[in-house]
């Protein structure tokens, strides 16, 4: 099905982030043009989209999730990281089931979708509830199968992910990682199983790592070195690598990220939310490292909005180190596109708007007051725009949301399921 | 005209902060109940607006704005501070006429309405455009006559301010202050004039303060002692005064505040933009300091949602203190609207759902994912929300904004009028 997607503000969020007015054609689920109008090729188009001078992006790559935690969103907030954990999301998670699993992922995969995120990277348990749903709305997204030493065994555990790994063997738009929780969580010997199980599965590793200030530090009273030195010494490193948070990260240790090409996920919401802190973003790239943007789950977040995110980690860095000029607008959309696709590993079929990659593309209105004056468009998008702005969500070349419908699901089925399971599981 | 407001969530904002379900009652401009709906007195309303479930909240106070710089809007991102004001901001202003800062407050007003605020506290030039947009569009407000040492004479811009007050003789939503720009840019003369004014007008001051460190360590450099120091020693405290960003306030610079009953406005989006840092805004909290929140002009922000704002502040004091537990959503909500209404002395009749209040009054939309689980309301508005959640802003009883329609202004004129003033300011 062909679409040509006409008369918007382009940002391509390729090398130089170019913008220019112009339209997209869409073969299939490839990206077959991009550019002023009078220049496109003649296109048999089955549907034409007139955006009315709205802006045409690349669709958000959200690069740390958990996105069944939507069923947890305000039930418990303002607590410290282990009162919250302990006393209000591990008795909850208890009593989980896949079901809740599935309709917490679908509660999520809309509100991503409604906030222009095309592809996600989670890490949860019950990975196939999960890629039911992903397979129902249509989003693309990495599924992290969860490592983790506490309930299941590490052999149970790989052989889950063995699991994951066979369902997705076809499937177009969902892959699949190995992810261990922590440096804190994991032993010696499941990191050596479980590198042994991405090696086969050919795929990356998901990590959070250095968190907070009391785990970093933890890790070296424990093991003498800090948490990336520990991960880098058990060769984890040595297979390609995304890092959530790194908040207390060393200067040594982006040296470390930097030589081994680990992508950092930042989550600068949920890290001020639970009191961890500011990620050193700015360093880290000037590190040579690559980062994108996540929203981690709406347990300590509490939504899933890139729009808000790529805002906050911009302005964190400049306030945080009284230095305005820092991560310009261009370069925060960079990170929540272009460079969460590199993180992933996904750079050369999504995060641009360039021919030949897959057709992952959004639309965002213009005609509001926030993106009044009318000059400046990328600028509005990035420090006046809000979730709301998003008008349509294209996967593959499909539309999965277009003015407020959702094409694939019944999104008020969806919230009332996932309301009972919350009150189910909260109890 | 009598209104209930029916079938809501409702947040009081009062001094507990309580919340229930039910309705609010408002007769004219009054609110004359608030409660279950089980025990409401009989009403003869001429309407009835059923929220379904959504949220009843008084609207924002944004207590620091310089509204017609809406016409700024993405001008100039990413700058240093000077860089900016001298190359961007200072060049377009000196270009600017009465009916460029009457469009640009349309502008504003309009986004403030959409986004909740039904009252807020100017700084800016040409006070009778300003004057004139709040007029039209029904927004309560505050106008501050701007005092600098540049261009005019303290002579010429006091004879404005009472120019001003006399237009506000008999207006029953707008009054003024005197707004002195700031510690650095006003000489001990003018300030010993303009605090005469201030006497005789009965009004209280608005000044920005410690907004960046140069400006903060300048004024020690000059004068031995600390902005606040200074405001106080020329006998500014003794008359009540706003202090607008306040992010390099010292811990003695705190107790003057607390002493002298000193309000400030905290801007913490524009803060981090402008490179400017993060106020300590607990610590003046623990210090008996009342703290609201505020927007700044959407030339550095660079929108004008307080929905932002508070969420904004109350994660940047969990994330710089590492403390989850500072500023729990009720208080956020309450710095918002309350404590608003306290810095600029309308907490009698703004501020709170309570009877006998002006019936400022803004309804959130609650049905969409982002508020998915149903429980816990006003964490999710907190915490979740955007501006595009709020469906009504009614001020003194009178319905401003409902379901995206302006009841009072043409927002397609207002933005055609503001966009054809930037364009011709920014040459």
């Amino acid at each position: 099905m062909n679409t040509c997607i006409s008369n918007g503000f382009i940002i391509t969020a390729d090398k130089t982030c170019s913008t220019m007015n112009g339209c997209v054609h869409v073969t299939d689920d490839i990206i077959t043009y991009v550019g002023a109008e009078k220049d496109s090729p003649a296109f048999a188009a089955y549907k034409t989209i007139d955006v009315n001078g709205g802006i045409i992006s690349p669709g958000f790559v959200n690069t740390h999730t958990h996105i069944p935690m939507n069923l947890f969103r305000g039930f418990a907030n303002d607590l410290a990281l282990m009162d919250w954990l302990e006393n209000a999301i591990w008795p909850a998670e208890e009593r989980l089931t896949g079901d809740d699993v599935y309709w917490g992922s679908m509660l999520g995969m809309a509100e991503l979708i409604a906030g222009g995120v095309t592809c996600f990277n989670d890490m949860y348990n019950f990975m196939s509830d999960t890629l039911r749903a992903a397979n129902e709305t249509g989003i693309r997204g990495v599924i992290g199968a969860t490592i983790i030493d506490f309930g299941k065994s590490i052999d149970e555990r790989l052989a889950e992910a063995d699991d994951l790994f066979a369902q997705l063997a076809d499937n177009e738009r969902v892959n699949a990682a190995i992810a261990p929780h922590s440096e804190y969580t994991v032993s010696d010997d499941s990191y050596a199983k479980l590198l042994k199980s991405a090696e086969k599965h050919n795929c990356r590793i998901h990590v959070h790592v250095s968190e907070t200030k009391g785990e970093h530090e933890g890790c070296i009273e424990r093991n003498g070195i800090t948490p990336i030195a520990r991960l880098n010494s058990l060769g984890v490193l040595d297979l390609p690598t995304m890092a959530a948070h790194c908040v207390w990260v060393s200067d040594s240790d982006m040296e470390i990220m930097a030589d081994k090409n680990v992508g950092v996920m930042s989550c600068p919401q949920s890290n001020l939310k639970i009191g961890s802190g500011i990620a050193r973003v700015s360093k880290m790239i000037d590190s040579g490292i690559t980062v994108s943007c996540a929203t981690d789950g709406a347990g300590s977040n509490n939504n899933l909005s890139m729009m808000e995110e790529m805002t906050l980690l911009a302005m964190l860095q400049k306030g945080s180190n009284y230095d305005p000029k820092l991560i310009p607008a261009k370069t925060a959309l960079q990170i929540a596109t272009i460079n969460g696709a590199k993180v992933i590993g996904q750079d050369d079929i999504i995060g641009s708007l360039e021919v030949g990659k897959q057709a992952d593309i959004i639309v965002l209105d213009t005609t509001g007051p926030r993106y009044c004056p009318s000059a400046n468009l990328l600028n509005h998008m990035v420090y006046s725009g809000n979730d709301s702005d998003v008008v349509l969500t294209m996967v593959a070349g499909e539309v999965l949301y277009e003015n407020g419908e959702f094409n694939r699901l019944d999104i008020n089925e969806v919230m009332s399921k996932a309301d009972s399971s919350a009150k189910k599981l909260l109890g």
